[in-house]
């Protein structure tokens, strides 16, 4: 069989990008690839993903940590089955497996004898906090130049990479488009703050009051956990507060959802009397009553590009023998209003 | 430190038994498993389930292979994502990493080398089908006896094990439901009938109808391919067989929503001129409007006892040295009926 040395000869390329090819890995101009499977063709140059990992003592698996919760169906919520489902299909692209492994919130975890024992080539990691352990264990993957990335959290460290949605741009236009119907007294009912996507929204939610000249009031903000049982409980802090509040925009669609349904079983109407707006354009946004007004998030794109991103890293350092460690290697994708009824008022409805 | 064979002289059990509750593997005694972990802890005796995999030059990974189906995002499904849920939570309960694989729907795919080249130490096949090519891929992990199951789907060949739930039951129920309410003609939208669970819940139907004393006519069968989309285009094809119908049930909620999208649009009310019945009781049944009908599957818990037998297997295997291979090894897990508004009817609004 002939070499990839001789492959990228006669296609004029690298011999990395004769892997990425054939690895199908990373974003390729389409006459570069023809030029390689051309070539590839006329030597009778085949590569087996996996059969090529295992003869390097590789898995062939990219791995994918999630976080353990008791009773909480992660696959089922919107949120990890978009991620996972992009995670899925470029992983099944390039031929190589997913291992699924969970770890507990907030503890340390040891990311590193993961590659050690070849058990994954690759590491993504999903639903990360900023709680120090967590951290700590992440950078340790930083500091070993093994190929990572971690999914919609961002540290400080510049050498974690990470593949974000613009969740401050994201909240920003959810505030302003409360406010530009002329609401002032936005409530904001946002998940906990050891997300650095929380802390992002939180910063999104205030540039809007701040370009609309209302002062922040941090009595109107609430805080649930982004299910959709404490969007219910936070219900009974919006009612309480119900006379300074115009409107309520969340930080996802669940915790919207059981806000809605708390509001509502109290005799108030939504939008008539208080709107809301969600965030995530999960399914059920379009099914509820009201239909939900929301931030579409690409998850599904997020998922997919952390996958082709490590898998490039790898077929890179495959390649070249090095890790890539350069660069600020920080993706981030835009977020979008989807206005449906649930945040939509008139002014005659208005009670300020 | 104590080996296994000291903690089994000191609990009274076999050695088998100390592997299944240190492993956390399968059913067990609640009062055993207190003496052997008593036992285990007089002795200093300590399990880590990953590292006494590796030591066996195991992979410490359930591997579960799904059908790759372009733009489908099988984690988004509900059907999927459930199923996962439940393997998910009993593999992270045993320590061990849950190896997503793909394979090719319809073609042969080569399970053995998994076990073979260590990547997987135990199977779990989803989405299969009865194709020839499918079963007899799967038959030979039974040749081979290494420990597998199949979930919701089953074979005539009695070796191949499976978790299913009982859909002839299910789908029996739905139709009775329609027809004690006095309706007669009921229309059925399966799917595929390389599923076994489609064949099994057109049997349900055909029960149901034979007990009511209605003759079974094929005519008022339509068929989808659990889309949404199919149950769109049957529409049309249950529009033009209107005058004939008093009711459709539909073999899973996608196409049943998809199916009341087209006939309400065509000016058709659901329930009052034709009621209809979903099957799965999906998140979104609740939501929809009117809300949906349904038949309640226990897939989390099919995913959960799959995972939960095949690590049981495997720590026999390990335990004995020997494969289980006897006894009917096909468990059936019951459904329900969920009734909403999608299928109630009342006399007066029937058009018969």
């Amino acid at each position: 069989m002939a070499s990839r040395k001789e492959v990228a000869a006669l296609a004029g390329v690298s011999e990395a990008t004769v892997s990425r090819v054939m690895n199908n890995v990373g974003p390729i101009k389409e006459q570069t690839r023809r030029k390689v499977l051309e070539a590839a063709e006329r030597l009778g140059y085949h590569l087996n993903a996996i059969a090529s990992s295992f003869a390097k003592g590789r898995s062939g698996n990219v791995g994918v940590v999630l976080p353990h919760v008791p009773k909480v169906r992660l696959f089922s919520t919107f949120y990890f089955s978009e991620i996972l489902s992009g995670i899925g299909e470029a992983v099944q692209e390039a031929g190589m497996g997913l291992l699924l492994l969970y770890r507990e919130p907030g503890m340390e975890y040891d990311y590193l004898s993961l590659f050690r024992t070849s058990r994954i080539d690759a590491c993504l990691v999903l639903g990360a906090t900023s709680l120090p352990q967590e951290e700590r264990s992440i950078t340790r993957m930083a500091e070993a130049e093994v190929p990572f990335y971690v999914v919609d959290q961002r540290y400080e460290d510049r050498r974690i990479p990470s593949v974000l949605a613009d969740h401050e741009l994201g909240s920003y236009l959810a505030a302003k488009h409360l406010l530009d119907q002329g609401l002032r007294r936005i409530g904001f009912l946002n998940g906990t703050d050891y997300y650095s996507n929380s802390r992002d929204r939180l910063s999104g939610y205030r540039r809007a009051l701040q370009e609309a000249g209302i002062a922040f009031d941090e009595t109107l903000l609430f805080e649930g956990n982004y299910s959709r049982k404490s969007g219910i409980e936070a219900a009974a802090a919006v009612l309480r507060s119900l006379d300074r509040l115009d409107a309520v925009a969340c930080s996802n669609d669940r915790m919207a959802i059981g806000l809605i349904q708390g509001i509502k079983e109290a005799g108030i109407a939504v939008p008539g009397r208080l709107p809301v707006i969600g965030y995530d354009d999960s399914d059920a946004a379009a099914f509820i009553d009201p239909p939900l007004s929301t931030v579409r998030v690409p998850f599904y794109e997020m998922g997919r590009l952390a996958a082709e991103q490590v898998m490039q890293e790898l077929a890179r350092e495959s390649a070249e023998g090095e890790p890539d460690g350069g660069g600020d290697r920080v993706r981030m994708l835009p977020t979008s209003l989807a206005i449906r009824q649930s945040s939509l008022t008139t002014k005659g409805e208005l009670n300020r």
